[in-house]
C-alpha cells in the first residue's frame, strides 16, 4: 500500500504531503475544493492538484485531512474506490464518522501545524485505528514509512490524547499570551520572556515528568507572593481566576508526588 | 566595581556564580549558612566558600540570592561594609526590603534555575533597580559583564514581570503536568507529547506574538469538541474549571487581535 491521495489542503494536509513526498510512499494527488490551495500544496509536495470529484485519482489510501465537521460529508460524497483504505486524521473524531461500508481507519499524527513551518514528521507519534487486525497491520506498515513512532489507539484513547494535546499546546500558548499581556502593561515586549520560555520547555522535556521540575510560589506554598500577584490582577477577573485555579492545581499535583 | 560576594547557595546562586566565574568580574566568595552547599557552589565556580559571618570577605558588591522571606534578615545581620553595593535578586520583593542605610539595589535575572542545569546567562534579561542614577549606572555597567540585556525596572514593574514569569514558566509547566496526567489515563507516557510541546514553543518563540499562532478548538469556537473534552474531565472538577476558563480566555484574546 503506497499510492496516496490527500483530501484537503489545510496546514496538516500540507505537512503530510511534504512528508509523503520525502518518503518512499507515492503521493499521487492533492484533492481539495479550494483549487488555489490544492495547487500550492501540490507544488510544495511535487504532485498533482485536483478539485473536480470526477477526476479523483485512483489510490491505495485516501487520507482525509479536512475540518472535523466536514469529514463525514467529504467521505460520503467522493467516488472513493471500495478497495481503498479511507482514513481521517482527526484527534477528536471517532472512527465511526466514516461510512461503515468503507475500509475505514484513523491516521492521527499528533502535532500542531502552521502554514509555512516544516515539521520533522519522523519524530511525530502517529496514532492509528482500524476495525480489523489485517487493516491495522497494513496501516502500521504504511505509517512506518513516515515515522518510527506508530501507536495503535482506539477512539476513546485518541479523544483523551487530543485533550492532553489541547492542554500542552493551546493552553500553553495562552499562558504565553497572558504573560505577554502582563509584560505589556509595563511597556515590556514578549522578547523579555523568551529566554525563560525556552528554558522552561527545555527543562520539562529533559525531565522524567514535568512535576519533578516545578518551581515558583504555588509549589512552594508561598501565599504572600500569590496574594501580591492576585492584587495585580484585580482588574482582570478571568485571568485572576485562572491564576488561582492553576496555583491550586500546582499545589495539589505536588502533593501527589 | 568587580569584586563580588554571593550570599546564598540555592539554584540562582549557583547559576550566577558560574556566570560570574566565566566573566571578567571577580567572584571572591560564596557565603552561605549551609556550609556543604556553599562548598559545592564554590567548587563549581572556582572560588572560596564561607559560612562564618565574621569571615565574610570584603567586596564591591554583595548579591543576596536567598529566599524572599530571608532577604531582610540576612542583609541586617551580616557585617556588610557600608561602601559596598548590596543587591537582592528577587522578582517579587521591593527594593525597600533592604535596610535604607545601605547602597541598596536589585539585580533580577529573569530565568528559571535548576540545580545542575547550566543556563546561558548572556541571553537572560537582567532587571536592575537603585535609588540614585549614579548607582543605577554603576550597576548597569556591572550587569553588562554578564548579559547584553540590562533593563532598568522599578519594583512595580518587576512585580508585574514576576507575575508574567509565573504564567509563562510555572503555569506552562503545569499544563505539561496536566497533559501528562491525562495521557497516563490511557497508559501513554509523557514521551508522546514531547514533539508537540517542542513545536508549540518553537512556534511561539518565532512569532511576533503568541496570539498570532493560537490553534485548537477554543480559538476556532468549536463548542462540540470543547463539550467532548469537558465530558472527559467530569471526574476532575479543578481541571475541568481550568479547561473552561482558559478556553474562554483564548476566545477573548482572539477577539482583541
Amino acid at each position: 500500500m503506497k499510492r496516496t491521495v490527500i483530501i484537503g489542503s489545510g496546514n496538516l494536509a500540507e505537512a503530510l504531503a511534504r512528508a509523503i513526498d520525502r518518503s518512499s510512499l507515492q503521493l499521487v494527488q492533492i484533492f481539495s475544493r479550494n483549487a488555489r490551495r490544492a495547487e500550492e500544496v501540490a507544488r510544495l509536495s511535487h504532485t498533482a492538484a485536483e478539485s473536480d470529484p470526477a477526476r479523483l485519482a485512483d489510490a491505495d489510501i485516501y487520507i482525509i485531512a479536512v475540518s472535523d465537521r466536514a469529514i463525514a460529508e467529504v467521505a460520503a460524497s467522493l467516488p472513493l474506490p471500495p478497495s481503498a483504505v479511507v482514513a481521517h486524521t482527526s484527534g477528536s473524531t471517532p472512527l465511526e464518522a466514516l461510512p461503515d461500508h468503507m475500509r475505514r481507519a484513523v491516521f492521527y499524527p499528533l502535532q500542531t501545524y502552521t502554514k509555512g513551518r516544516e515539521v520533522d514528521f519522523g519524530k511525530i507519534p502517529i496514532f492509528i485505528e482500524a476495525e480489523s487486525e489485517e487493516l491495522r497491520n497494513t496501516l502500521r506498515d504504511y505509517a512506518l514509512h513516515l515515522s518510527d513512532k506508530v501507536i495503535f489507539a482506539d477512539s476513546a484513547t485518541r479523544g483523551e490524547l487530543h485533550l492532553a494535546a489541547v492542554m500542552v499546546c493551546n493552553f500553553t500558548n495562552q499562558m504565553y499570551a497572558l504573560g505577554e499581556e502582563i509584560a505589556a502593561r509595563s511597556g515590556l515586549g514578549f522578547e523579555v520572556l523568551k529566554p525563560l520560555i525556552e528554558e522552561t520547555t527545555a527543562k520539562a522535556l529533559a525531565a522524567a515528568s514535568p512535576r519533578d521540575v516545578q518551581t515558583g510560589p504555588a509549589v512552594r506554598g508561598d501565599l504572600a507572593t500569590q496574594e501580591r500577584h492576585c492584587k495585580l490582577l484585580e482588574q482582570e477577573p478571568l485571568t485572576l481566576n485562572i491564576y488561582k485555579l492553576i496555583s491550586q492545581s500546582i499545589w495539589e499535583t505536588s502533593k501527589k508526588i
